[in-house]
Formats: structure tokens, C-alpha cells, sequence
């Protein structure tokens, strides 16, 4: 259980800091011309080629690697080997290890002491519910404070500069408040606890599969990961706060059901019964399901979540206290949140993002809408696999040359900083053409540059806003709200900003840039439908808008049980479950076509030994040929 | 895998008919008495002493059966012994059985034969989906025609009896009309397939816990089931035609998978591949959820019903099936109805039951309602308890007298009857305490009786319709409608009616039953806080009808997370997760201290071997102390 200070490398941060420490990490380390290092590297080579006698998952490309020998991989600067299982993980125990000691430990426990712990069991998830819940308001409303100040002091100048000329002023002060904003979530990241990097999700499900990721359930993962993700939502990043909220659940899950910190060096000498992996294990998926569940108000979502990317065991009483857990979540955050906004005691908010209720007689379909929405699924599995591959070669070429935390915090910035530039420009190239009238219903941040007065510019509701209030714009705006040029500028730009973003050394969850990329488009077709059938009442933007959400999602992330009932849940609304399912089940289909989720991608990045669902196609006959080859040896 | 014809105790029918078909059925055999039955019992005895040295859930009451020895055995006519596993069941296979046959076979399919095979599966899986939609839409509408015809032609008579006088005329018109509705679906279950009886919930949990029930799954119960259900229906007993529908499913989905049927004795051969325990149970899985989801619209319900109550595994993409199939029936239900219904195409409407969508405004609760839920709960536990007890020993007489299929006919029309006459003794009492006018949304058949014009009897609100919709006029109606001393005597009535309905020899579910009790204790509860708090708006009758309708559903039946996702799903609104997961679950922590859940009383009552989710408490320490006893014996 000896949790030893291995490096990590979820952020490929590299190896070269501290003497002494001699890890097994292959990713991209620069240091291998040192001569200290050749013996390892040799050691290296050898177990790669004990890997290769077997028949884990090693195809061509591993042999070109292999064939300049041991001398060529000392040469060569960097030998990454994506298809080699990294030596830098121990497996949590899958079961209690049955020993003396256990027996005897287990035997001195009373039957009430048995019902004691129980209880403990549903005390601590109620806990892992209630701080998860904070944690999310915490984010929510910090952010929510932060980026007003931030836009309100941008829109002054904006508007001041557009009477008085010198908006390129504007533009560096906005693309420095941004860089200024990500390079303190980078620092810390890429310097302070790079554990920390990301969505979150691949490291949870890494360990939920029995894999010990380094630090990943470490109290200052969870800081870092907190202040991370608020300013790098903050330094306006296409970067959701979502996937860290799940991240973050289960670094509470793990410090209070083990009673003790290991970054406080404090022992709390409570639940010391929960200190094993299989108990440890199974208060992570409770606290990944409560961040689900405060992140989208989706309770029973966060527990499919849990049993559909992490769990690879199943029992009723488990997932009661996992569902307990989401629902205290999402309890407290409404609770929370009902009172900071004033009217305490109205708990039927719902989570971190609110789609918005879809009305009943808005969201109808009809049976002729199936195949429209199969097609909907199948772009955004095209689409979603363009992203992941793009992804791929960026995360390939990050590991590569972009392994030094200061490289990493430049990166950062610059992608903060031209975001903001991108987002400046498309505003500022659109005022001409898109136009809108501030209704009754006003945008927060209405952004006026050289419209008529009372109108704004439209661009700017989806760029100058937190994307999660672009998406709910695009799923409920009237149908003129945004014009079609709009929307494929803003798909086409969110998506390269979204791709370029991921990966990077800073807090980030995946889920709202997926949405708003897929929303945007997604809104498009059902533009262009209302076009080819223009009295028709079906053809409704915002519903095609939430598939195209859906669609895009699905194709990067490959969920489809979990994520339909988290987008149901997030809608408030049942009636959309079957084209949701539809949509996703195709994104999937298509997807798996042609490259892996982005999650597994990532995780495979990383070497980490994860074992799948299914065992390949076959491995009954091959194991039915094995034995007749054991067979047959035996008997020559 | 020889599905021998051996005889069914579910029906508790004795097992007198067929000769030459020695079953080892313990309860209530009445032929005990002849001699060639004497060995039999002799060996059970011997059974029974080896079963008392093994420390398998007996404890002191088997004793005192046992202290007659064999001549008291035989002596006693009947022998009923709850604490002993039945020899009737054999188990399914857990896992494939990879002897040298089934490697052969693994080994001649190609990998694209595990596609086909994969794609196969999906395929079936979409058709149990349609099938179970089709027969739920068959049982709806022929439900609603002939409970159409029924009640008018009652209404037309009381309505003329009113005025001329001669209401007993009514009152037996009514009740010889329940019996003949009754007899028929007894007949055919009693007679014909005794497998048929009783929701086919506790059947379909033995058959997915790993236990062959016979004719469970055959299309003869099939069709006694769905005419069944609809007769019991039709004929008012206090049953639902939910539970019967997610026997329906499981049906179905053997059927389809195994591409032959035992009844027709006839081999499609098609889906050979499937025809072994593991894929059946998978593909009943799927049935049931399904039968779940058309039943009350709840897909994702579904789901979790065939796992919490289920599935003794987990497995993704069987999960991802299971939802497929689940999604596609509720399409399919939808679809047909909505053609049915003439608005074809709209597919917003929900499952069999509607519970009718509550309204974003009325829907708000307080956090101080959340200790009010909970005493809501322990009610619900409470009176779940008794009902379960009471059931318990009715159950226990009808094993011990009530065997004979002509016994068991009679005392479902008998039930019939007494049905219709308390239900007229119930409107008839009211009729000068509780008339309503006659508002903008009538009610279907509005009882006039002795109410001035244009008013109606409530009670005739809550007895003379089916019992779906009073479910739901207890829900939404406004708070004025139900005074409480009606509510009060309904709740009364309706327990006992529908405590001694459940067990009968009639195809019956209790969930609807059980939904109405609560549904109308739970509006008297909020009644009465609105009587003590009178200015508040939380005291919404509707929203405690709701609660008490969880919370005796969950006193009975004991399932809650599952439940909590059905009840969400069907009210079409995720806000009161968690009220509702609070409510069953204090309902199942109260009942379970008084008695086990009623599907599991019933289980336990036909001897299934039945596996528990978890191993008992301490029995760790069981092994820990067994293991030191072998090893001081090896010692010694």
C-alpha cells in the first residue's frame, strides 16, 4: 500500500528534476545522453523485448523502434513508445487478500461491529456527497465572480474603443487577461502537481480499473486541480469545468474514506477499516458519480458513470450508497447555490450546467426524424474522430518537445492569448452581417461594437460569454437568433481552439467544448433543415442544436449508457432518451471506426496497463488451440 | 439443458394430476396419505436431515417439525416446510461449460462470425424491444375497450337505478360481471398454466438469479399471462398490468432468442449460437427491462430494475443491449399509440402509465420537507411491513387449503365480487358526504348517484375507474377534490382488498395497487399538514400523494434504486430524485427490520434456492475460524 513518490506523467512532464529517483518513465526524457542513464535504458530495451514474446498489443511500428538496437535507442533523443505498458503503476487489489492477518483482524469484528461499519459506509458517502457538492460551488461561483469582472472590464474598453478607435488596445488587453489568467493555472500545474493536468476522467478510470496512478487522489492534485480549473475557465480556454468536478469527487472519495492526507502528512485515525483497496476503490466511484452528479444535477447519470467507465465489479449495495452519494451531492450544490442566489430553500435547480428545461410542446418528433438524427450521430462520429486523431498528433508532439514545465506554461499562455485573438477577430469580421435586437431577454455581456443601438453582435454571445451559457443560448434562442455564417465560422474556430486546447499542462474538462462545438454545428443543420422545409414545425434548431451536442460528444468521448442519461438528466426532460441514445450509439459506431476515444487515447499515451471491457474476439478458440499446444508439447 | 416437464409450484397447485410424474413438491401435497407416496416422503425426510446439518438459513421452528420423526410426517397431512430448498429447480449455467465440444465450436467461428454474432445480438435485442412494445399496446387497448363497455353499461344501470330505485340490481350486475371478468383469467391460470400467476416478477428474479423455473418462460404462460392480466384487469380486481408486462418481456425475449418454442413444439432454427444458459439469461435480462420500460415509460428504469433485481453480473455491453432494447420498446409502445390515439407521430407520450407530468412551479419542495419525507417513508416502511405479514399468512393458508385449481377459481371470483360490492358500499356510503362539481376536465365516468345535478361522487373517482387513473387524479387533482374521510376509507379498503388479491390464481402486479394505497394515504397526509400549516404553499396534496405512493410501493416491494428511476422517469421530472431516494429508502430500512419484501416472501415460500447478493456478515470469519477447525482436526 506504500504509496512511494513515483514522478507522474499524465502531464509528460519529464524526469529530470530530482537525483535519485530513478524512474522507469519512457516518455520523451531529454536526459538520456547522460551516461548515468544508459544502464537503464538498456534495462529498458530488455524488458521491451520480454514485451515483445508477448502477445500484448504490439504491432508493426514497435519493430521499426526495435531495430536499431540498443545503440540506436541511446542516440536517438527520444524513444517513445506508445505501445509498451509502462512499468510506473502498481494494480490495486482486486479483492481483500486473504491472510493471516486479515482472518484474524476480520475475526475480532463483532456482528454489530459489521452493521457499525455499514453504517460508517453510508456516513462517509453522505460526506463524499456533501464536500463534492461544496467543492462545486466553490468553482461555480468563483468563476462566475471572476469572469464578470473580466468581461465587464473588457466590454468598457470595448465600447469606449469603438466610439474613440484603438481597439487593438482592447484585443492585447483581452488576450493579456486571458494569458495572464492560464499562466497562473499552468504554474501550478506544470509545476506544483502535474497529476493535476486535464480532465480528470482518464486518470478515474485508470484507477477504478485497478491501476494506482501516482498521486492522482492526492489532497493537492485536488487544490491544484480546483484553483486550476477556475482559471483556466477564467482565462476564457475552451475548457469545461466538468470533467475536473468528477476529478475532484473522487480525491474527496479517497481522503475521507481513508481518514488520513498524505500531502498534510495528518492521520486522522478514523476509518482505518477503509484503508484497503478494494473498500478505497469503491468510495472513488462514489465520488466520481457525486461529480457527475453535481456537475450536470444528474444523479442517476454519475451512476452509470461510474459503472460504465470505472466499476469493474457490480453489487446492489454499492451502487445504493454511490447513488446516495450523488444525491447529496446534488442536494447540497442546489442548497448552496438556492441561497447564494437568494431564494434559500428552492432546491429544484440542478447542477454546474443547466441545458435549460426543454418545454413539452417544443421538444416533440416524429418517427420520419429517426434517420435525420442517425445522420446527426454519424457526423459527429466523423467529426469527433477528425478531433481525437488531430489530438493524438498533438499530444504525440507535446510528449516529444513540449516536456519542460516552462515550455508548458508558454504554451498555455499562448493558447489563452489566441483565443482571445481568434475570439476578438470573429467578432470583429461579423459585426457587418449579424446583427440581432436586445429583446426582453437580454445576454449578460451584450456586446453592442459597431451594431445599430439596441442591437449586439451575435458572434459575441457565443465567444464573449463561459461556454456553458453559449450552449444554453444555442439549444433555446428563437430560430433567427444566429445567422448560418455565425455559427460555421464559430464551429470551425471553437473546433481547432477546443483540440489545441486539450492536453495542455492546465485544468480542463472536455465535456462543455464538445457540446458547444456540436450545439453550434448542430444548429446549422437544423437551419439548413428549416431551409429545405420551410413550413414544417419539426425542423427546430435548438432540438437539432442538442443533438448535434450529443453527437459531438459522443464521437470524442465514446460514452453512450452514461452520457445519454446525463444529457437527459441535464434537459430535464425523458422525451428525447430514445434519439439521444440513437445519436450516440451511432457517433460511437462511426467513431470506433476509425480511432479510438480520446479518453483511451490518452491513457494509452501514457502506457498505463488498463484492461478492456471484452477479451478479443477469439480468445475462446485461442485458448481451445493453446491447451492443444501445451497438449501436444507434453506428449512430444 | 432438457426442459423437463416437471410441475410448477408457483401457483401453489398441488401436484395431484398426471401419473408417472413423481415431483419432489413439498407443499400442501394432498395425496400423502396413499402408499405408493410413503417412500417419497421418507426420502424428503432424509433430505431434510442432511439439509439440518448444513447451516443453510434454518432455525427453530423447523425443529419442531422435525420432532414427529418420519411417522409424524407422514401422519400430518400437510407437510409445509418453508426452510427447505425445493428440489424442483435446477440451476442455469453461470458461465459457458468449455469442455472439448464448445472449444470445437469457438474454434469453426471466424472473427467475422463474432461480428455477425455481435450484430445478432443487437438485432434480437431490437426485436424483444418491438414484441414487448406490440403486446403492452395489445393489453393497453383491449384493456381500455372492454373496461369501456363495463363501466358504461354499470353506469347506464345506476344511473337508471338511481332514479327508479332497485341499486341492488346495480350492485349485482357489477359484481357478476367482476366474477365472469375473473373466472376466465382464473381458468386459464389455474388450469392451464399455473406458472402464469402473480405479477412474474419473483419468477423472473429466480430465473436471472440462476435458477430454472419451469414454464417461466414459455409462450403458453405468455399467452394465459397477457389474457390473463387483461381479464383480471377488466374484471377490477385491485391489480396492475405492470408487473405481468415485465413477465411479458422475459418471455418474449427467451423466445425470440432461442428461435424455437416448447409450446408450438417448433425449431425456426434460427440463432442456434444463442441457445445456451449464459446468452438466454442475458437476452431475459433485456425482456425484462423492457417490459419495465413499456410499462412505465422508463427506460433507464428498466435498466436498473434488471440489475438491481436481476443481474448476478455486469457486463457493458450487454448493459448497452439491454438499454437498446428498453429504448425501442418504449418507441415502439409510443408509436402504436400515438396512431391508435390518431395523432400518429407524436412520440412524446410515456409508457403504460402515465403518472402525468408535474409542473416545474408546483414541483419546488424545502429543505424542512426533507424530515417530513421521511416520516413519509417510515409510514410507507411501516405499513408495507403489514401488508407483507398479512399477505404472508394468506399466502401460507392458501398452500395449506386453498390447492385445488376449482378452489382456487372460486376464491378469485369470489375476490371479484367483493371487489365490486365494497367498492359499491364505498360510493354508496359517500354519496351524501363527498360530491364534486363536475369541472372543465371531467373524469371518464362521472357517478352521479344521489349528488345534485351536474356534481359527482368522488369516491366513484377513486373506485369506479381503473385503477391507473385514480392514480393519477390523486396526484394532480386539485386540493379540494378528495375530502379525507373518503381518502381514509379508500386507503382502508383498498389494503385489504388488494393484500388479498395478491397470490391469487390470476395474472396480477402490485405495483399499481400499491401506488394507489400510498398515493391516497400520502393525499391525506398532505392534507392534513395543510389543515396544520394552511398558509403555505409546500403543503401540496398532490407532491404527498406522490411521496406516500413511493413510500408504500417501497414498504412492499424494497427496491429503491430502481424504483427512485422508474417513479422519476414516470413523473417526467428529475427534481424529485431525491425526495423520492430518501422516501424508499427509509420505507425498505423500516420494512426490512419488521419482514423481508414481498416478492422475497414468495420466493422464499416455493423453497427457491435462491442466492443473496452479499454473503452474510462475519463470514470471513467464518472461513477464518473453519479453516483453524480443518487444521486442528488435520493436526489431531
Amino acid at each position: 500500500m506504500a504509496n512511494v513518490a513515483k514522478k507522474v506523467s499524465w502531464s509528460s512532464k519529464d524526469d529530470e528534476a530530482r537525483p535519485g529517483e530513478s524512474t522507469p518513465l519512457l516518455n520523451g526524457s531529454p536526459t538520456a545522453s547522460q551516461s548515468g542513464e544508459v544502464p537503464r535504458r538498456f534495462s529498458q530495451t530488455n524488458f521491451f523485448r520480454i514485451e515483445r514474446l508477448t502477445t500484448v498489443n504490439l504491432d508493426d511500428d514497435t519493430a521499426q523502434d526495435q531495430g536499431g538496437g540498443p545503440s540506436a535507442c541511446v542516440s536517438k533523443e527520444i524513444l517513445h513508445n506508445e505501445k509498451l505498458l509502462s512499468l510506473n503503476y502498481e494494480s490495486l487489489d482486486y479483492d481483500n487478500s486473504e491472510n493471516q492477518l486479515f482472518m484474524e483482524e476480520e475475526r475480532r469484528i463483532s456482528k454489530i461491529g459489521f452493521h457499525v461499519l455499514e453504517i460508517k459506509r453510508w456516513v462517509v458517502c453522505g460526506f463524499i456527497g456533501i464536500f463534492t457538492g461544496l467543492i462545486a460551488c466553490f468553482i461555480d461561483i468563483v468563476v462566475e465572480k471572476l469572469a464578470d469582472v473580466k468581461y465587464s472590464i473588457i466590454k468598457k474598453n470595448i465600447d469606449k474603443s469603438t466610439e474613440g478607435g484603438g481597439l487593438s488596445i482592447s484585443l492585447v488587453l483581452w488576450a493579456t487577461m486571458n494569458a495572464g489568467f492560464v499562466m497562473i493555472g499552468s504554474i501550478l500545474v506544470a509545476f506544483i502537481e502535474p497529476a493535476a493536468a486535464g480532465s480528470g476522467i482518464p486518470q478515474i478510470k485508470c484507477f477504478l480499473n485497478g491501476v494506482k496512478v501516482p498521486h492522482v487522489v492526492r489532497l493537492k492534485t485536488l487544490v491544484v486541480k480546483v484553483l486550476g480549473v477556475i482559471s483556466s475557465v477564467v482565462g476564457g480556454l475552451a475548457v469545461g469545468k466538468e470533467g475536473p468536478m468528477i476529478h475532484s469527487g473522487a480525491v474527496i472519495a479517497a481522503g475521507i474514506s481513508q481518514g488520513r492526507s498524505s500531502t498534510l502528512k495528518k492521520d486522522f485515525k478514523i476509518f482505518e477499516y477503509f484503508r484497503r483497496d478494494t473498500e478505497k476503490r469503491d468510495f472513488v466511484s462514489a465520488g466520481a458519480a457525486a461529480g457527475v452528479s453535481a456537475a450536470f444535477g444528474a444523479p442517476v447519470g454519475g451512476v452509470l458513470f461510474s459503472l460504465e467507465e470505472g466499476a469493474s465489479f457490480w453489487n446492489q449495495m454499492m451502487t445504493w450508497r454511490i447513488f446516495f452519494a450523488s444525491m447529496i451531492s446534488t442536494f447540497t450544490l442546489n442548497f448552496v447555490l438556492s441561497v447564494y442566489h437568494g431564494n434559500p430553500g428552492d432546491l429544484s435547480s440542478p447542477g454546474l450546467i443547466n441545458f435549460g428545461q426543454f418545454q413539452s410542446e417544443a421538444v416533440q418528433y416524429n418517427w420520419f426524424e429517426i434517420p435525420i438524427f442517425i445522420c446527426v450521430g454519424a457526423i459527429g462520429g466523423m467529426l469527433g474522430a477528425v478531433f481525437n486523431r488531430l489530438n493524438y498528433w498533438l499530444t504525440m508532439f507535446r510528449i516529444r518537445y513540449i516536456h519542460r514545465p516552462c515550455l508548458q506554461v508558454i504554451e498555455a499562455m499562448l493558447v489563452g492569448a489566441v483565443t482571445a485573438t481568434v475570439s476578438f477577430v470573429m467578432i470583429y469580421a461579423m459585426y457587418a452581417y449579424d446583427c440581432q435586437p436586445i429583446g426582453e431577454d437580454p445576454i449578460k455581456y451584450p456586446l453592442q461594437l459597431f451594431c445599430p443601438d439596441g442591437e449586439y453582435n451575435t458572434m459575441a454571445t457565443a465567444f464573449f460569454n463561459t461556454p456553458e451559457k453559449s450552449v444554453r443560448s444555442l439549444f433555446h434562442d428563437s430560430q433567427g437568433t444566429y445567422n448560418p455564417m455565425t455559427l460555421g465560422l464559430f464551429t470551425l474556430s471553437y473546433f481547432f481552439l477546443a483540440c489545441w486546447t486539450y492536453g495542455l499542462a492546465v485544468s480542463s474538462g472536455i465535456f462543455i467544448p464538445s457540446l458547444l462545438i456540436g450545439a453550434a454545428w448542430g444548429r446549422l443543420f437544423g437551419l439548413f433543415l428549416s431551409t429545405v422545409s420551410p413550413d414544417s414545425t419539426w425542423a427546430d434548431p435548438g432540438k437539432y442544436a442538442l443533438m448535434g451536442a450529443a453527437a459531438q460528444l459522443g464521437g470524442i468521448v465514446r460514452m453512450t449508457l452514461s452520457l445519454t442519461v446525463i444529457i437527459v438528466e441535464a434537459t430535464g426532460n425523458v422525451t428525447y432518451g430514445l434519439p439521444i441514445m440513437l445519436v450516440l450509439m451511432t457517433a460511437k459506431i462511426v467513431g470506433d471506426f476509425c480511432i479510438e476515444g480520446l479518453y483511451d487515447i490518452h491513457i494509452k499515451l501514457q502506457n498505463v496497463p488498463f484492461l478492456g471491457w471484452e477479451p478479443p474476439a477469439k480468445s475462446h478458440a485461442l485458448t481451445a488451440r493453446l491447451k492443444v499446444i501445451m497438449l501436444e508439447d507434453c506428449v512430444d
